[in-house]
């Protein structure tokens, strides 16, 4: 047994966890995965906005608690219980007691006819009731009355979220945003968090350049109630920034790209996915669908593209009772892990080289050329003398990967050894090319 | 028999009625034309240039009319008669009365070997005389002496062109330039004016919101006495323009590109090409014939396109008698009618959106969002945030088009309704997208 | 026997006078070469610059003359002469006259097991010595003791450059660099630095609009050297650039790019090279090797591309004794220079042309158009008016023979007609598109 499969078991038994915690936009599921994470030992700070605090175009909702529900049949039987499974209430449902004709009942469930033996996943937006069960369930749902219970109350409270710094030796920073909103579903959601927990360890450990932000939010409002407190910083600080989600199953790597898919974050997550995997798939904009929705809109305009394995929407199991404990595997989660861990290297590692000498250096007298000239004597040198010919200010590692053919980490191990020989100056990872946006400079 | 056919009729009788006049680049027969054109309740307004006049590199040539004009063989049988066509006489033909051998006649005659039915269209730049007749006729010519006859005065006088300007809402113009100096052929050149014509009627009703400027004026020289009078302001106001001629057949659409292709008038005729027809066809600048050559010219720099069916010089009834009234249909003219009203109305609905919040604006408090969150559930109103995504300030509605898939008018549908929710502001159709000409920001 | 097939041989037979010299990084060899140089009648100016001069990064080395070496079987058989060739002792060999054996002899021993016919050309960078000789030779030398004897000094002196200048009608300046180190091999080296005395000769004569400066340098350390004197007037005259080298062969042409691919010289040398050759082969500058490896670094920036027939490195006679005088062919060398002087023509002609008129011109009034206008006459001057329409300041020859589809000698005629017409005017060469570099804006 290696560090890395004790390291993924941890990941998953982490997971594991956090797994049966009913968590919904807002209320006491989110504090309680939240306390998770601060027991591993992570400064988090726990942020509370209150219900009807105005934030961009949203306002905060009341905040949503649930202690029972079921439905009983008359004969007595419990059809369904909210203790079975959190999916089973619809999130936001307000609390109900009362007796109805299974006709009546009908028009409160849901089900998925394709998938008989999935319980959605169903959320309300407006004031209303209802429970997810399988289709296999309902189907043999017998006549006669039925009594439904849902002790749930919807008042006004707080949103949570969990926000956590890293300090770097700069105050560049990298976002890591990620979700903590779903009730028990696996992949989608609790992959992202987990994984962003097991980073943040590394990163206290390996003392960064950048400075890192982790949040854990409510989708969508959790990321324009974050965004509304704190964009006039990020759009100064902010180089790059990672969604996370759906990172634990084994699908193939993929990625959804910002607004117009060229910022540094998505630099990286093509070059990352690319040399990771021949089957890594580049989502656009227009396929979007979780918090890059929020931090690519324009005027926030921040340089964040989200990181999967199988994206949202694209895996049947997705948001359903099916993405549980068995769909997300160790391996999968350590796989998720390296990629999104290569992501944050190939951010932190990133400047721009400038030459320190006009013309090529002579390198034999540094002990780096051959000191017999004759046919190929010179390819040893070679990488070095490429990375120096295209280190003009205008172009960062990564774009003197893709100019040179090399590898991009020995892009950096060849920088690290011309700096010790003073024969190269590098600037912070920003250049008219890596521009937020990298549209029309702005 | 729709309104839409009852249009197409009326355009085409028109024509028909036109048909007949001799026009030329000056005289008689340019203000007989013009005068038709007021004579469909159009404000046109008529404008001389006297002979002599400089304009740019050019000098207004003398008026050129003619009366009469015919080649009568010994035997006392005319041959060749202006007054059965007036394609018969090369145009700026000067006076003539005299008696010739047959072989000293064939030295004034032009017919198409290859076309042997067709009397060619043929203009002189010279003092000289000539006529013309179909290969067939010249073939069959007996021997013996011919008296020619041509009635006609070549003395100073003016240009003459036709100009209506549609007040719209802004100062922002739209030209709209067709010429009348082509004897009776129909589908080049009466096709244009008549598409004009009928496209000025709908404006004046239409309301619009730039301004159109309509032109009917002689090919090269008019463009050219036009452009001389009217360049600064049409530098300072026009945004798009089309030289509209070949309208009338029933081809395939097609278009002239600018002098690299990119101003708004190019993008708009690609889209609407594109999207109306699997058949469009795109000629370059290198393809030109017609009054682009100086409206796109170096320092001219005007952002105008030509629009065709069946483009000038790709047909072999081009510049022949063949292009008569047979070769032009109602159908024909409808269809280029509908184009160019297309073409118009992306350049009338042009605008740049920017929308008012930052992040995605909570479209279920709006009722545009369902209620019920499950799979699936926001797939109708993925256009709308598409629409708002790429409303940055950076792309006018064509370019939303072409980065969402969207249909321009779809486009145009939601951005109207997201004004009305006040979710969006719109400014001009002018962006550094959509400069003048689209290259180096001039 | 043409005058060019005259020209052809006079090169060679120049190339075969400066076959024998023993030429180095420094010394004598070279100050003989440049000698021949000069006795072509050419204005050539010889630098010295002393040793231990620092020259940006590096430091001008000592100087290397050697007499007389050879190895000597204790039979008294001579094995190894320098007298026979040069390239039998590896440059910069220190003096050593010992006698060993021939296992110790060995490790002093260069040859090419692959090509064993071959004397490879081995050069030193440290204080060493060591003799070169065919694979052949070497599996055949007898046991027994061997004295090896090499007359040498390796002492304080300088490094010797000629460079010759060709005064234009403008400061702006052409630089033509090859290189003068390499002992007896004949594409690599002469076949530079004999076409560049020709071109020199040729454009001594031919009244030039540019300045060009020819430089014959050791390379690598020559090049840095001049740089290092040169490089702020280089930076602020120098608008194209070519390096000289293996152009006596009879292999295809081929070009070495500049750092990103796109100055003026690319543009020159990729266009005459398309036009003279379907094989024309074009090397990125990761595939460099010579010195454009010095004038294309970061910070020196000089727009300059190295030409060549079969390029270094890809032909196996390449460094050894087999690129010798059969090698290289009149007829090659003939071809070389034709190559690298149209490329200079196209420079020294390139200009950027501006329409001098509004719109189009009148031709007819110029007599360039026909007098009849009929179907298909304008064709003639369609030349004319494509190079019109884009002489809009934007665009140089390069550029509008590009646009247009016309042969660069066309639009040269054609603009020289259009300037006599008072049509044109033209500017330097130098326009935004042709920026030194060609990547943002340097």
């Amino acid at each position: 047994v290696t560090d890395e499969d004790r390291h993924a078991v941890e990941m998953y038994e982490f997971l594991a966890r956090l797994f049966p915690i009913c968590r919904s936009i807002t209320g006491d599921g989110v504090r309680e995965t939240l306390s998770h994470i601060s027991d591993l030992g992570l400064p988090l700070v726990i942020r509370e906005i209150p219900s009807g605090t105005q934030v961009f175009d949203w306002s905060v909702p009341q905040e949503w608690n649930i202690r029972e529900a079921y439905i009983e049949h008359e004969s007595g039987v419990r059809i369904v219980d909210f203790a079975d499974s959190n999916l089973h209430v619809v999130g936001y449902s307000v609390p109900v007691d009362c007796v109805l004709s299974l006709e009546d009942l009908q028009c409160h469930l849901h089900s998925i006819e394709g998938q008989p033996e999935a319980i959605p996943y169903v959320t309300y937006y407006e004031r209303n009731w209802g429970f997810c069960l399988t289709h296999a369930q309902r189907e043999s749902l017998p006549e006669g009355k039925y009594r439904v219970h849902i002790d749930s109350t919807l008042e006004d409270g707080s949103l949570t979220y969990g926000e956590l710094i890293v300090k770097g030796q700069t105050q560049d920073e990298v976002l890591i945003s990620t979700y903590v909103c779903h009730p028990s579903m696996a992949n989608n959601e609790l992959s992202g968090p987990v994984i962003a927990c097991y980073l943040a360890k590394w990163l206290l450990e390996a003392s960064p350049k950048m400075t890192y932000r982790f949040v854990f939010l409510p989708e969508t409002i959790g990321a324009i109630a974050f965004l509304s407190r704190n964009l006039e910083w990020l759009k100064c600080h902010m180089i790059a920034g990672f969604n996370l989600t759906c990172l634990g199953d084994e699908g193939s790597y993929s990625y959804v790209a910002s607004r117009y898919g060229v910022t540094l974050a998505d630099r990286v997550a093509e070059y990352v996915g690319n040399t990771t995997s021949p089957s890594f798939s580049s989502f656009s904009f227009l396929e979007r669908g979780s918090d890059e929705r929020q931090y690519c809109a324009p005027g926030v305009d921040l340089p964040l593209v989200t990181l999967c394995r199988s994206k949202f929407g694209t895996y049947p199991e997705y948001h359903t009772s099916l993405d549980d404990l068995s769909f997300v595997t160790p391996a999968g989660l350590a796989g998720g892990y390296r990629y999104v861990k290569a992501c944050i290297e190939a951010v932190d590692n990133n400047v721009v080289p400038v030459a320190s000498c006009l013309g090529e250096p002579q390198l034999g007298k540094r002990g780096l050329y051959p000191a017999l000239s004759k046919k190929g004597s010179a390819s040893a040198s070679t990488g070095m003398l490429n990375v120096l010919a295209y280190a003009d200010g205008g172009n960062d590692l990564l774009d003197i990967a893709g100019l040179t053919g090399l590898e991009l980490r020995d892009v950096c191990l060849l920088v690290e050894q011309l700096v010790g020989l003073g024969l190269l100056t590098t600037s912070s990872g920003r250049t008219r090319n890596s521009s937020r946006l990298g549209r029309d400079g702005k």
